[in-house]
C-alpha cells in the first residue's frame, strides 16, 4: 500500500554577520577558494525548504530538499560553501539535532538523497544514551560535496574514506532541527578510524552564534568548552557498546583533534574527490548522483523526472517505537 | 480574559511484583507500619487521572489530579505508600521529566495542590543545562503526605524544614510524564541545605523496574549506577549558577548520601509533621491544606466545591518562551 503526506518546511539558512548580501542572486554559488574551475550548480541558493514524506520514526520517512524556486534538490549537492571569500566558511546541513536519538542519515544511495533513518538487521537505527549524555551531544550533520573516497589511501591516516560526505559536529548554542542549512566555521577535526576507512569529524560552530568570534583554532574549544572534546571521544569510543559492540579504539593521532588548517586541507582534498566523482572520473559505486543542480553533470536530470522519483518513493504512516532512548546505559570507569 | 482548555490523561500507577491485588478496593489506603492512627483517607486508591487546565509551559497552565471516580484530589494528600505490608514502599507524584527543563512542582499554597510552573520575577521557572547534563537527570517528584516543618530543626542538620514535600529523585529507566503516580522504593537520602533549611532529596527506583531487585540500599547505587550520586551532588550544586547565583556548597554531613534506614526515619517523622498539619496541632503558615480526601479534616471541601475552585482558576493560553533549555553552560573544572 503506498500513501502520500507531504509536510513542507522552510529552513532559512543563517545570514551571517561579515558578507552583507542576502538576495538569492548575490549568494549564487562559488567554488572553493584554489579549485579549478569545474561543473557549476546551476541553481544553488542560499535559502532552502524541506519536504517530509511519512512518519517520523517510522521506515518510510524521507525529508526531500528544494530550493526556493520549489525544485527538488540534492543535500549532498547543495553547495560546499557560502562564498570563496571566506575559506573557513561552509553550509551545514543538519541531520540530527542535539539531545536526540534518532540516527538520521544523508542517504546517499537514494535518488535526490533524503535524509532519513536506514532500516539496518530491521531495526530503525537510535543511538543509546551513555551516563552522562542524553543522545547526540551535538548538532550533527554534513558537509556538501565533500566525498571520503573509499579508494584512496589518506596519507595522514593510512585508510581508505569510508564512502561517505564529511560528517560535522556542530557545537554550541541553537538547537536545529534536520533538514536546516546552516553557516559554520570550522576550528577542528578528529579522524575516526571505523573497520579500517576514515571517519572525518569536522568540529563547526555556527558563524552567527554570539561567541562565534571566540572560536578561532581548536585550542579555543579547549579554552572555552571546557571537557567538550574530551566528551566527544568517549561518545565514539562507548557509543556502540549498548548494541553489543566492543569499544571503538581506533582513533588516528592518538585520538587527538587537529587543528584548523589541517581540517581546511583535509576539506580541500575531499571536495576535489567529490567533484571527481561528479564528473566520473572515478567509480562512485553505489551512491547516487541523480541530480538536478549540476546542468553538465551525466547524472543530471530534469524536475519533472526528479518529481516522479520523489513520488514513486514508498512509505507507511507506521510510527516505530523505540526503547532505547528513554533508557541510561552506566559503561563505569573506563 | 478567561478560557477552558481541559485535556484528561489517565495516569496508571505502576503494578508492583510483589502484592498481588490490583484493585482498588484491594489498594484503599493504609497507615505507614508503626504510625498511630489518625485521620483516614476516604477515597484514596491506586489509580489517578489529571486534568491539564491550559496551555504547557504558559504561567497558567495547572495539572490537576482526579481519583478513578472523575473526583477532584490533592497530590499532596494521595495516600504516602501503597500499604503498610512493605516499609520501603512508597508512591511518588512525578512533577518533572528527566531531561527536561521546565521546574514544574507541586503548588502547596493552591487549592487543591496542582502541578504547575510557579512565576517568579515575573519569569517561568527553568533548569539550565549545566555541561554534560541535560535538563533534569532523574525523574524529579514528590511524598505525599510528608512536610518539612520549617518551625522544627532537624536533629540531624540542625536546620528546620523548607515547608514542603520530601523531594523524590528516582533514577534508572522509564521516562515519565509530570502527574504520574508510581510505586517506588528507596535506597537511601542526601539532605541539600538550601537557605538554612533542610530540603531532602530521597533516592528512589521504581519497584517494577527490571533491576529494581539490585537495589537494596545506598551502596548498591554506587555500584550499579557509577557516577550517578556524583552527578546529583554535582547537579545540585551548579544548577543555579547561570541565574547568577554563587555555586551550592551547603550539604549536610558534607554531601554524604544517607542510607536506607537513616531515610525510612526522616520519612516517618516528616509523615508525623505532615499529619500533625493536617488536623491543625501546628501552623502551616501559606499551606494551602484544602482537600476532599480526608474527610474529618478542618479543611475538607466537597465535590462541588473542589469543582468550583477549579474552575475559578484563571489561564491564559500564551506559551511562554525559554531559550535556557536550548544552550550548555560550561562551568570548567572544578
Amino acid at each position: 500500500m503506498r500513501g502520500r503526506l507531504i509536510l513542507l518546511r522552510t529552513s532559512w539558512a543563517w545570514r551571517i554577520g561579515a558578507p552583507t548580501a542576502t538576495t538569492a542572486a548575490a549568494t549564487a554559488a562559488h567554488l572553493p577558494q584554489g579549485a579549478s574551475s569545474g561543473p557549476r550548480p546551476c541553481c544553488a541558493m542560499a535559502l532552502y525548504r524541506t519536504e517530509e514524506h511519512g512518519q517520523p520514526h517510522s521506515p518510510g520517512y524521507h525529508l526531500f530538499f528544494k530550493n526556493v524556486a520549489g525544485h527538488y534538490i540534492s543535500p549532498f549537492k547543495i553547495k560546499r560553501a557560502r562564498n570563496d571569500e571566506y575559506e573557513n566558511l561552509f553550509n551545514m546541513v543538519v541531520e540530527v539535532p542535539p539531545w536526540t536519538n534518532a540516527k538520521m542519515e544523508t542517504a546517499t544511495e537514494e535518488s535526490l538523497n533524503p535524509i532519513k533513518q536506514d532500516v539496518k538487521d530491521g531495526k530503525l537505527p537510535y543511538v543509546a544514551n551513555i551516563f552522562p549524555h542524553k543522545g547526540y551531544i551535538w548538532n550533527d550533520g554534513a558537509l556538501p560535496q565533500t566525498w571520503e573516497d573509499p579508494h584512496r589511501t589518506d596519507k595522514s591516516t593510512d585508510c581508505c574514506g569510508d564512502n561517505n560526505p564529511i560528517d560535522i559536529c556542530k557545537i554550541r548554542s541553537k538547537v536545529l532541527s534536520h533538514g536546516d542549512v546552516v553557516h559554520v566555521k570550522n576550528p577542528g577535526i578528529l579522524a575516526l578510524i571505523d573497520q579500517d576507512e576514515t571517519d572525518w569529524k569536522l568540529i563547526a560552530i555556527n558563524v552567527n552564534d554570539p561567541e562565534a568570534s571566540k572560536f578561532h583554532d581548536i585550542d579555543d574549544v579547549k579554552k572555552y568548552k571546557p571537557g567538550y572534546l574530551e566528551a566527544m571521544l568517549n561518545w565514539f569510543r562507548f557509543y556502540k557498546i549498548p548494541e553489543g559492540k566492543l569499544e571503538n579504539q581506533f582513533f588516528a593521532f592518538n585520538g587527538e583533534f587537529k587543528n584548523k588548517a589541517f581540517a581546511l586541507k583535509v576539506i580541500k582534498s575531499t571536495y576535489e574527490y567529490c567533484k571527481a566523482l561528479l564528473t566520473e572520473k572515478c567509480d562512485g559505486g553505489a551512491i547516487n548522483w541523480t541530480n538536478v543542480q549540476v546542468c553538465d553533470s551525466p547524472f543530471h536530470c530534469s524536475q519533472e523526472e526528479a518529481r516522479s522519483l520523489v513520488e514513486s518513493v514508498p512509505f507507511s504512516l507506521n510510527k516505530g517505537s523505540n526503547e532505547e532512548d528513554q533508557v541510561w546505559h552506566f559503561l563505569g570507569k573506563r
